[in-house]
Parts: structure tokens; C-alpha cells; sequence
């Protein structure tokens, strides 16, 4: 294989002559051998990656730091790579050390080596435009990689956001769908009193729709950037005026209303917005993971199980048993949940190990978030597109679990008061009989005001009935 | 020991004649002992109660379905707990099993025999006043529960905010104090370039101030009350009028501007917004911890460590090694770190656990909770009395380490290239030489072209020096 | 208030007269004013400590270090606190900062002072009996402190072990009780084939039993002792036959069988054990918390749920809803279980945050596993006492669902084959009707051969039926 | 493309002619589209399916229930998967809902088309040879897809405890080199007293050693299957003698001696080794990365830092600072135990989370464990080979360290009390003295018995030095 000859402060190394990554990035490779999986396969961080070298090479030019010819061979490359090209050079692991430099240091050299071919010149011919000195000029790792990483956990919440939306569609279409099946509600799984079918799915969406809130909230924390904090914030070899030009030309390049950071020595060492962001994934995760919870419980059956819903059928559930049907998409869905309430707990223990002027542990914060992010949104399609959308109802059976059930009596208790309530409600529980029976045989009201008072409207909802 | 007979759906029981709670409290003292800790050590919780039992009186009072006498007395006993009287009378574990409802039965249970001694009656004389009827009219354990946790979590909460304010500016003056101190910057524990001690301490009361925000604005989820809601949200059994009215009479008697969420049934099974809470204090836990465990290694030493700063000595450290001292401080304020971010485990599992209309594990979030918000004010005030306002800084020490330093040479790199630095640089790891010194010799600047470069206020900010 | 004088480094401090701990418990009051909860509620822990100090005043004695009078009053003080007297004078909060200084430090003053008053001084007197000196020789925090945790922790887990069994045959009673008792068993909440009741309760007990083991496996790590480490395991200050002596001394006063650590220096540091242990707590609670889900499951109803065994009634459910009891047992046990299961995570924390020597963070740890293991026993005896020796079944209702069920059809695969048992199970789906019926209508087996097939027996284990 | 037509109890597909997976596996495809990664990356999951369909084909024939001709080709196909061959056909999802049963139904489908082509018929002729009949003949997903995660990660652990032996060889051979080199050793940050780097050195490898023997014996219940268990361990439409004969043919082709569960439906339902299994990773994890902790802080510097030992330099530390070194390679194992840690919170929950006969979450326990395995020992593997080997001692700042510290009076304790050792510490700390000049000159002892005291051997190890 040919081969090309870098330099480091550790020596001489051969690079392969194709590639268009160099010796920093050869040094990583060899470094950290964890996963197998290197961060092309992350595509937003890439994209953000090239265009913050855009977005400071333009400044650099405006300052009259960076020639006209580096300014556009080094846009130029960076615009290849924002539209999809030259994603599997960046072969550095997902999983980590040095902060994040490795993955800095593999996108200078893929946008040098490709600039440089822009320019004519052969890959690894530094002399005519350096990785460092002009793609990373007047930026430091510790500032363009929690810069990427915002910006790519942005984009990524952007369509979590857009995938919970639509999810929150299907279920406010459930809701519509069956606002008038009547059935029990629970709690603490024991019969409580009735409810509507409707009622029950657009608690889903209502849920849905809070976590979009608070994880819109969130998500804005991600738009406070450290670009040109350089080292450790305190802006060291920075032209005074980089600061504000970079986040202006990022701005405009995404089309995000970004901010410099107010203190950027705290910007720099500070996780507590990924910390911040990660719990808000996690409540995400708790709450999809507790409504479907609840698909599997109300479909449970079809004979021995609750039997109030059925969940359309996805794929053979057994070899062996014929016939079965299993839950199997929210099963999926769960799944998710727990994985990134494990992975905000990883976030958590990285953003505590951070120490002093940088945290050191930021490649597994962002390992951790790009997960989360993209699983949580498939989870969310999946659970709209292969089952919510596909639920029906087994509404005589719900109808007739509330007409067989105690619980009625509470709506009874105004009317009757709490002692006879709870007479009836006994006798109920030891004969098996309905409260509409006993009620009525007791005397204790007609058939006329029970009827009035047990209609749908006037049990799930508060009222005040003159009988 | 005298007593009096109650009676519950379970039969009778003998209750010792002169505790204000009664045969509900008696089972929950019977099914669970856990933990020895009764819910009497929450005062938020138990002032809570008591003023929702009282503007709940209030409400229905208006209503016209409590009367006048009933309305005084349940007032009275409510504002007697409120001020500070009873709370040893609520001795039901802070872990409990249903919901909460052992917790609201001790409530309506006290305040109810409260009143009837104020109404003349002797205690369980529940014929003139009923714990149920009367106390808890309108009520469900599963509206009362929820917003009491909210009211007392917010409460606690605003503690909390004061003492992180206050530490806050504790941070500050020490970053005032400390401004003028040179000292060097670290990524990944290794020298990196210069900067101020007080930039340092500037980053703590930085990084307070944004957690303070964050915890403000999920201390409002708090005010979001489901008063009204009943069993399931549904409302069944409530007056139409009552539910605005109980948040409007609730929030004149605390002075917060309570609202009454939007879905009631949402609202009373979700635990979201105390899910969102937790994981803020995991935040504040976080980077309180990275604060003091930055304070315990600026402070190592004395001789054989960083040797920065020195925290003020507080004990003796050991009984075997003579004159030893400990940074206990940061030490106690790092573990209640950790205690908090466990705790937010247990909430994200209690939360996660519920099932269709009700979370039945609740007292599990609100033990977490309480413990996690008083204890971090704890925590807080520890260590702005104890320690961060008694901090000194070795400064001859610090200006040393950085004239000592490599890093230095980051400042000189627009002006003598990264080349000439880099040899630089080398030659100062390998010799153990000044970059001072080499610079000087190789006759890359000039003494004066040096001094001019290594101002501290040039070192610690970005500028653009024409030599 | 009466005050003695004391002295420590930081200076002279009046301490109260009457109270036998002194300066240094004093100083750590001021410091660690955290959860308002002291060490005296960890009798486990004021045992260790005292049979700690008892042990090592023998061996000092034997080796000829401390005299008779002082090893005498020294032993009557620890025998004095090993009956259970004193224990409210250890003070010091549960969380606090010293890696245990201040509870070793309260342990030696308050058996100094004890000592002094059994000799005839006063309390203070030092000068006749020095806590550093005489309660601590030979000793250092470092490994009293670990010691006393492993020993408390120890005994902790006996009693644990205790509680499992009893719980453990409970439920081999109710699997007895139940052996005859045919039902569905179901995957992923999906009616699956049949089983016994007793098959499904022997499970519990089953998991009890392995985690009995797993348990009493960890438990046995804390047998591992590092007395004589002194302060970082190198053994200073200490004489060379200490290390055997007190660790035999301390064996045959607690009739364990301890061991002295292979390497001290790694037993002073090291925490691994106590993380070990805490993970097999989680175990347990995860284990645990299963069960009682499926008990909360399987007893949900009455009308409107699975239905298939009854818990006892324990207390009033509802104050709204008459005649609802709810299943608060298994609801306190999950989440004592979610309590725990946080533990684990501060105990992770904790642990992997020591650093070089020692770990600060011990007394957190401390906090956290004699919670987890004291509410976990208390949690299986309330599951047992109140709740699993109590459980009904509804055996008719039991075996309607199997002989309703679809999954019978498994039992005939292969009898009938596969394609065969698929068209039975789709129509019996599509029909409502039952496999009974369509098999023998189709004329696939005779009354008798199904009889034969559908017997308990040849549905719940292995067989090969010649028909 | 070309297709196959394939029937489910769902309807007909067309699957693409060249696969060899089937109409289950399409299903599986569009249900889970979550991660993107497929099991094929697994290959010791794809290699311990194949090895136990070989096994219960083998069973199967020798009970006389498969043909001779049928079992050839599945044993062949199955071997030739174990040796590589046709991994890429494991394509459902790594996350995925349905217990495993995507994954199962994958292997059976690869299998079954294999053994086709194999017997001469095209994939999808299921008329000779079909996936569930004959390949997953006597078995259920609920037996094999847990036998096959206890197989696969059996193997990984033994990989991981290879490397933790290799890097646990490379801190002894490091405790050796280092066992002259006398330092301060440190307790909560600060100096505490002297001890040797070869002592240091020493507890990694003790800590690893200790955390193998966790290791392998909680590997060891791994070996524990229920292979013969069925739907839900009941054994329905088992042969009886099939569950001995399978795990008699599973342990021989494997090598491994593998035991049946005692009580199959336990062992069915049952993730209680997996969490165990967990929880000693997550322990291996804490110590690994309070190990790779110190070495980043006893190598802080260069000039400002604790500079006691050098890690080798394994690439460029920064972009912007010339000549800067960082400790990247203890950082990604640090990042590597978060990562496990917050595995472990996946298993937790999702093991928790199993309800009655069936853990429907065994896919995200696989998942997480392992990638916890691999992950780790890489880790091990990168931190001896890039770091540990490669570690040197700064033997002269290490010893002058030691003369400096106020530390050594605690040597004297015994020799000249207390009282006077706490006077030395006082005048050392307030003068900067050292305590060898401040006790010759208070006269306490003379310079050949400081010398005596003083020596490493003395200093580092319990003795009784008689002066």
C-alpha cells in the first residue's frame, strides 16, 4: 500500500497515501481501539465539525488572518463534507481520550487534505496549508468540540422534537377516536372509577406534548457557544474581535441564533448544560417508557389478561406457541427508555469527573447524548408508525367492566352518603352483584336517577347533579 | 394506657386515647415499618397538608356544602399545624406503600381530632366532625398527596435557592479577592496556560448562578397543582366550582401564584415534573461536586501536592498523624453530591413504575426529593461558612509556577510562529530551562518585546499586542 | 449549661459537662450539620466500634503497650457500649466529611470519658486516659473505620439473610398450598401455556433462595479486615505482632472468623467489597420488586383486572372511593427496592471517587448500605407477615382461563401438528370459541384423547403421551 | 432485485432471493429500526446460537425425533457458522422488542436456508426443512435466547479476564521496578506519610486480582442453562429426556461444563445472574477507573502538577499549546467505566421490569453487557500496552518529597510522644522547616537515630525499633 510520510512531536509515522486523514489521527486510531465504531457514523457531529472550520476560516479571512486562497480551498472542503462527503474519513473511535482532540485533529487533517487537493497540491503537502495553523487557526479543541457537539445534539433533539410531535398526533387522534368508549380507570392496578378510553390515550399526548416543552427548553441551552475561548477560556492567542465574528458567521451558515457564552472560562470546563439536557432525555425515556407500560397492560390477553385494547399484530410472537401475538413494539420502545436513563447516568459520572480548567470526558458525553437522541426518536416513530396509529378498541367488554364494577358507587356517594356507599359497595364485593342492582333494591335510588346519574358525561367529568 | 375505639373498613381498633391520629394511621404504622423515620420530620410537607386542608375547608365552606362551625374549627386546627403545633402527631413512614393515602388519612385524622377538641368533642368522636367528610371533603388522597409534595418540594426548594445564593456570592468576593492572582490553567490535569485565581473562583459562582436559574425554572413546575382532580382526574364526586376556587383560596394563603393544570387526569399521574426537578438537583449535585473536588486539589499538599490555595482548617485530621488537616468540608458537600444523584435513580424508577391513572410510589419521590433539596442547602451552607470564605491563595507560589511554566510559550506563538514554539518548548522540557530564559537566548524577542507579552492582563484575556 | 475545657489543635473549646464525647466530636457537629440524623441510630456501627476498641486494648495489653488499669477501664467501657449503653452519645451526623475521622474520633472520646469515670476522674481528665493515645492506640481511622463498617455491615446482612428465609418460606408454603391450582402462564403479559399456581409461587421462593446465596457469598468479603494498617497500610507506628493479635482478639470477642487483609494497603483504599455487596443488594431488590410486581399484577381487579389471587386486606384504600383496598405491601417493598437500587449508585460513586491511599467517601457509603440492608429486611418481614401468608386464589376462575384459553393448543402441536393447531388456534381467536370444542369438532382427537392431553399434570412438566 | 416469496401468520412477503434470512426476519427489520447496528457485530452471540441449534439437532436425532439427513445439514450449516461463515446475515436490530425472538427466528431462518442449499434446494423451499420444525425443534426462543446470551457472554468474560491478567502482570512488573522508590503517600489529597511507588504500584495489581476472582465466579453462574424449558419452563411438547441430553451435547461441543437449572420456570424468567453479572463489571469498572485516576494525578504537571511519574507520550495533546502531553489513554478508560456503570443502570431496569413467566427485556441486557465486556477489555488491553508499560518514576523529586514532609514526625510518635511530635509538625508547618533539622536541633533525638528511624525500610512496613 503507498504510503506518505507525516510528522509529529513524536516522530515519523507512514500514512496511507489515499487517505485524507494524517498522523494525529493514525496516533488515535492506535490509541483507542474500544468500540470499532468511529464517529463518521455520527453524522450531525461531522457536519457541525465542518461548519465551524467554515464559519472561522471566513472569520479569520474578515480579520485579514487567513489569505483569500486558504479561506476558499479550506469553505470549499467544508461544504463538501456538510453535503455528505468524505463522512468515513473520520475513522477516529466514538469512544475516546483527549477530550475530544482526536476528533479535532481528524477533521483538520481531512479538511486540509481535501483543500489542499482543491488547491492542486498532494495530500500531506502541509507546507501549502497546515491542518493546524490554517483550518484550526485561532481555535483550540477545547472550543470547536463542545461547539460541534451542541450543535449536533441540537440538530438531533430538532427531529426527537418533530418525531415526539407526530407521535402526540396519533395519540390525540386515539384520543379523538375514542372519546366516548367508557371504561374503568386505576389506580394502584384496583378498579377505581370510569373513565373514557379517549381520556386515558390523551393523557399520552398531554405527556408528550410537556416533554416537548421542557426539552425544547433544553435544547436551547445548547445554542450558548465557546468559540473563541481557545485554551481554557481566557481567549490566549485570539484576535479580540474573533469572538463575536465567529458566532456570527456560524449563525448565518446554520441559520441558528447562536450566543457567545457571557463567561467563557466556564463555558469551556462547564457540562451542565448536557447534564441538563441528558435529564430531560431521561424524563423523555420515563414517561414513553410508562405509557407503554400501559399499551402492554391494557392489551394484555387476549383471554387471560386485561383485554382492552389490541395492538395491531407486527410478527409472530412464538415457535412455538401457534397464534401468538406479542407487544412487541412498545417492548422495543422500553428498551430505549432504559438505555438512556443508563446512558444519562454515564453523562452524569463524566461531568462530575471533570476537573479544573476542561472536562476530559466529553467523548463519552457526546457517545452517550447521540444515542439517546437518535434511539429515542426511532422509538417514537416506530411506536406511532407500527402501533399506536393500528389500536383499536374492545369497547362492548369496557362498557360492561364498568357496568360490572364497584367502583360506580363513588359516583353514588354525594347522593347516598358514605355509609350507604360503602354497604352497597360491601354487599357488592361479597355477592358479586352490580351497585345498579343493589342500589336499586335497596331503595336507595329510582332507575330514572340512576340512569341520570351514571351516564358517560356525568361520571367522567366533575358535575353537579339535582336529582 | 387509656384508649379509644375506631373502626375502618377492617373492624375495630383499640387507638391510645390521647393521640390525635386514629385507626388508618394505626394500620400504617402496622404495614409499615421501615424505616423508623415518621413523615413528622418533614415539616414542608406537614404545613402543606395543612393549609391544602384549609383552603380546601375554605372552598367548600363558600360552596355552601361545609358549614360555618365545621369551616372554623378544621381552619383553626390547620393553622395551628401550620404554626409549628401537632407535628409529632404524624407518624406514618416516610416510606410507605398506597399512594400516599397513609399520609393524607394521618392529615385528615389529626386536623379532624384537633377540631373536635376545639369544638368541645372528644378525640374519634367522628359523629360532630369526620375525618373524611368533613377534613377531607372534595378530596382524594390522589390530588391532596401530589400537591402537597409540590408545595413543600417548592418550598424547600427557594431554602435551597437562598443558600446557593449565598454561596454564590461567597464565590465571588473570594473571585474579587483573587483577581490579580497569576496563576496556571489546566486541561487534563496538565499545564496549560496562565490565568487568574480569581477567573478561577469566578467559574464556581458562574456555574451557581446558571444552576440557580435551572432550578428556578424547575421549581416552577412545582406551582402546576391538580387540587380538584379526585380519584383520577375525572373530578367524580367534585363540584363543578371547587377546583378554581381551591387553587384561588390556596394560593391567597401561601402567597404563591398556583395554577391548576390544564388535564387533570394527566395531571394525576404524572410524575414529570418531579422527574425534571430531580434531575436539576443532579445538576446542582454535579457541579457542586467538580467545585469542591477542584477545592481539595488545589488545596493538596501542603508540601507534596498543588499546594494553590489553602482551605481554612477545621479539625484535627487524624488521631495518628500530628498536625494533619483534611479538606472535610468539600469532602461532606461532594458525598450529599453523591447521596443526590442516587436519589434521583430512585425517583426515575418510582416515576417510571407507574401504572395507568396513578403513580403508587410517590412517598418513594418525595423522601428522594426532600432529602436531596435540604440536604444540599446543607451542603451549601457548610461550605460558604465553613470554608470558601475562609480561603487563602499561596500567590508567590502561583506567579512562580507560571513564570516556571511551558505553557507560557502558547502566549508567544503569533509572534515567533508555532515552529520557533515549538523548539522552544522542547528545549525547555528537556533542560527544565525558563521559556524566559530560551526565548530570550535564542534571541527570538527582545526582554522589553517579553515583558510586554507576558503582562497578566495580557496572558489572561484575548488581545492583539503590536510589538 | 456546665462546660469543661478542651483542647485540640485549632485551640481550647468549652464542651458541655455532662456529655462524654468531647472536642473533636464538637467540631464535627459545627461541620457536618447535613441530615440532622446522627450515627446513634447505626447501633450496628456504635457495636463495631466499641468491640474494635475493646479488642485492640487487649492486644496492646498483650504486647505490653498498655497497662492493666487502662486496658481494664477501657474493656468495661466497650462491654458498656456493646450492652447498649451510651449509644446517644455518638453524635456526629451520618453524612460528614474525614473519611470517618470524626466518628472514630466520637468513638474515643466517649470511651475515654466513660473510661475516666470507671476509674474515678472526671470527664476531660485526659491526662489519666487519652482517647488518641490509649482508646486509639495502635490504630488509625483508616482501619478502625473500615473494620466497623465491615463488621456492621456484617452483622446486617445476618439479620438480612434472617428475613430472606422466613419470606423465602412463605412462599414454599403458599407454592405448596398452590401445587394443585392450574392457570395461564404468560409471556410478555400474553396468555402462554399453562402451569400451577405452585409452579409460579415456588419461583419466588426459588429467587430468594439464590439471592440468599449470592448475598451470603458478599457478605463474607466483609470478614476481611485491615486492622493494623494504621493510616495508609504501611503499618506505622504499629508493632509488629499487632496485626495477627488484634485481629484474634477481635475474632473471638465477635465469634467470626476475621481476616486480616493479604495487602493493607490495598484493604486501607479499597472499597471494592462494599460495592460488590451493594450490587448484590441491588440484586436482591430488583429481584424483589419483580415478585411484587407480579403479586400487584396478579391480584389486580377485582372486577376489572387479572383477578387471580386475593392479598390480604391491609388498611382502607381510599377515602373517596368506599370499599377499595389497594396492594400497599408489595407497593412499600418496590420501593424500599427503588431506595436501594439509588443506594448502589452514591455507593458507585462514592467508591470510585477515592483517590491514591484512602477514600474520603466512606461515611456515604456507610449511610447508604446500612440503609439499603436494614429497610430490605424490614420490607421482606412486612411481605411476609402481612401479605404472603395471607394470599387466596380464585382456583375456579384459575382454571376457566386455562380451559378457555387458546394456548392449550401448544399442548397438541405435537399430536396434531403444527399447521393443524394453527388453524384451531386462528378460529378460536376469530371465534371467541374454545380449543376444546373446535379440536373435537374437527374431529382432530377424541373427548378421551384430550382429556389425556389436557390433564394438569401432562400440562405443567415434560412428558411424551402415546395416545 | 430478485425475491422469494415467504408466508408468516401475518400474510405473504417477498424476502430478496440471495438472503438467507426469511419472512421473520423482514418482520423484525421494519419493527426495529433503532440503532442501525445489527447482531452480526455480536459474534460470539451468532456463534452460540449456532453451536446450540448443532447441540438439539444432535439431541433431537438421538431421541429419534429428527432425520438423519436433516440433522447433517443443520449440523453442518451450524458449523459452518461457528466458523465464521454467514455472520453477516444476523440482521435484525441489537435493540429490539419480542424477548429475542427476532434474534432466534434469524438464526433458525439462516440456518434452515443453509442446510437447503446444503441438502440441494433452494432457500425458502421450507417443505424440506424448516426453520421452526426442524431447526428450532424442542425449543423456544425463552430457553435458547438466554442459553445463548450466557454462552456468548461466558466467552467474553473469559476474553476480559485475559487482559485484566495482562495488565494486572504489567502493574506487578511496574510494583517490582518501583519497590525502592521511596514517596509520600496520601490520604484525603494531602500528605500523610511515606510509603514506596513500588507499594503504589502494587495495589493496582492487588485490586485487579481481587476483582478476577469476582469476576470469574460470578462468570461461573453463566454456566447455568435452561435449555429444555420451553414456552415458560413448564417443558411443553419437550421430550423428557431431551433437557439432560442437550446440555450433555452443548458441554462437549463447547468444551464448557454446563449445568440444567434446578427449576426451570425460575431459570426462565430469571436475570438475576445478569445483573449480578453486571454488577461485578460495573465493581471491575469503579477500581479500573480509580487506578487510571491516580496515574492521571501523580503524572499532573509537568511543572505544576504532583509530577511524580511520567506516563509515555502517545500523541499530540493540543492544537494550540506547543509540546503539550496529555494523559489520554487512563482518560478513555475512565470513559470506558462510566459507559459500563451506566450499562449496568440498563440491566438494572430492564431486569426489574420482567413480569411473570418472561423478562421481555433480555435484548437491551444483551446489549448492554455486552458491549460492557468488549469494552472493558480494550480498555485493559490500551492502558497496559500504551501506558502502563511504558510508566517511569521521577525517583529524585519522589525522595525529596519524602525529606520535605512534615508527614515523617509520625514515624517518631513512639520515640518521642506525641505532644512533642505535634510541637515539630507546628514549627515544620508555620517555618517550612524540615522535621529532620527541627527535631536535631530540639535535641530529641540524634542524627544516627533519625537515620535509624528514617530508613525506607523503616518508614514503609510495621516494625519496633529499639533505639
Amino acid at each position: 500500500m503507498a504510503t506518505r510520510l507525516e510528522h509529529d512531536l513524536l516522530g515519523d509515522r507512514e500514512v496511507p497515501a489515499h487517505v485524507y486523514w494524517g498522523v494525529h489521527t493514525l496516533r488515535a486510531i492506535e490509541n483507542f481501539p474500544i468500540t470499532g465504531q468511529t464517529i463518521s457514523g455520527y453524522g450531525d457531529l461531522i457536519r457541525a465539525l465542518a461548519v465551524i472550520k467554515q464559519a472561522a476560516a471566513q472569520a479569520n479571512h474578515q480579520l485579514g488572518l487567513l489569505g483569500t486562497v486558504h479561506k476558499d480551498a479550506i469553505v470549499l472542503a467544508c461544504e463538501e463534507i456538510r453535503g455528505g462527503k468524505l463522512h468515513e474519513q473520520f475513522v477516529v473511535d466514538v469512544i475516546q481520550g483527549g477530550a475530544g482532540t482526536s476528533t479535532n485533529m481528524n477533521a483538520n487533517e481531512v479538511i486540509a487534505n481535501r483543500a489542499l487537493e482543491i488547491l492542486g497540491h498532494g495530500k500531506g503537502e502541509y507546507q501549502y496549508l497546515h491542518p493546524n495553523e490554517h483550518v484550526n487557526m485561532g481555535q483550540s479543541t477545547n472550543d470547536v468540540y463542545p461547539t460541534a457537539l451542541r450543535l449536533a445534539t441540537f440538530w438531533g433533539v430538532q427531529r426527537l422534537l418533530a418525531a415526539m410531535a407526530r407521535l402526540r398526533d396519533a395519540f390525540d387522534d386515539k384520543a379523538d377516536e375514542f372519546g366516548g368508549v367508557l371504561k374503568m380507570g386505576r389506580t394502584q392496578l384496583q378498579d377505581a372509577v370510569p373513565m373514557t378510553l379517549g381520556q386515558e390515550f390523551r393523557t399520552y399526548a398531554v405527556m408528550l406534548g410537556e416533554d416537548e416543552q421542557r426539552l425544547y427548553e433544553a435544547s436551547a441551552l445548547m445554542l450558548e457557544i465557546n468559540l473563541g475561548a481557545t485554551a481554557i477560556g481566557t481567549g490566549i492567542t485570539a484576535h479580540p474581535d474573533y469572538t463575536p465574528l465567529v458566532c456570527e458567521k456560524l449563525s448565518a451558515l446554520t441559520g441558528i441564533a447562536l450566543q457567545t457564552a457571557p463567561n467563557l472560562i466556564e463555558a469551556t470546563q462547564d457540562c451542565g448544560a448536557f447534564v441538563q439536557l441528558s435529564g430531560v432525555l431521561k424524563r423523555v425515556a420515563v414517561k414513553l417508557s410508562k405509557s407503554c407500560n400501559d399499551l402492554r397492560l391494557l392489551s394484555s390477553g387476549p383471554r387471560a389478561g386485561l383485554g382492552e385494547i389490541n395492538l395491531p399484530a407486527r410478527q409472530a410472537g412464538s415457535s412455538i406457541m401457534p397464534g401468538k401475538v406479542n407487544p412487541v413494539i412498545p417492548e422495543v420502545v422500553t428498551q430505549v427508555a432504559y438505555e438512556v436513563i443508563g446512558n444519562d447516568m454515564t453523562v452524569t459520572m463524566a461531568a462530575e469527573a471533570g476537573q479544573l480548567q476542561l472536562n476530559a470526558f466529553e467523548p463519552v458525553i457526546a457517545y452517550s447524548l447521540f444515542r439517546s437522541v437518535s434511539h429515542l426518536a426511532a422509538a417514537c416513530d416506530t411506536l406511532r408508525d407500527n402501533c399506536v396509529v393500528g389500536i383499536t378498541a374492545n369497547r362492548d367488554y369496557l362498557l360492561d367492566t364498568v357496568h360490572r364494577s364497584v367502583g360506580l358507587v363513588t359516583a353514588l356517594n354525594p347522593y347516598i352518603g358514605y355509609a350507604a356507599a360503602t354497604e352497597v359497595a360491601t354487599e357488592a364485593h361479597a355477592s358479586g352483584g352490580s351497585v345498579y342492582d343493589i342500589v336499586l333494591r335497596r331503595g336507595l335510588l329510582t332507575r330514572e336517577q340512576l340512569d341520570k346519574l351514571l351516564q358517560p358525561e356525568a361520571l367522567t367529568s366533575p358535575r353537579w347533579v339535582t336529582l
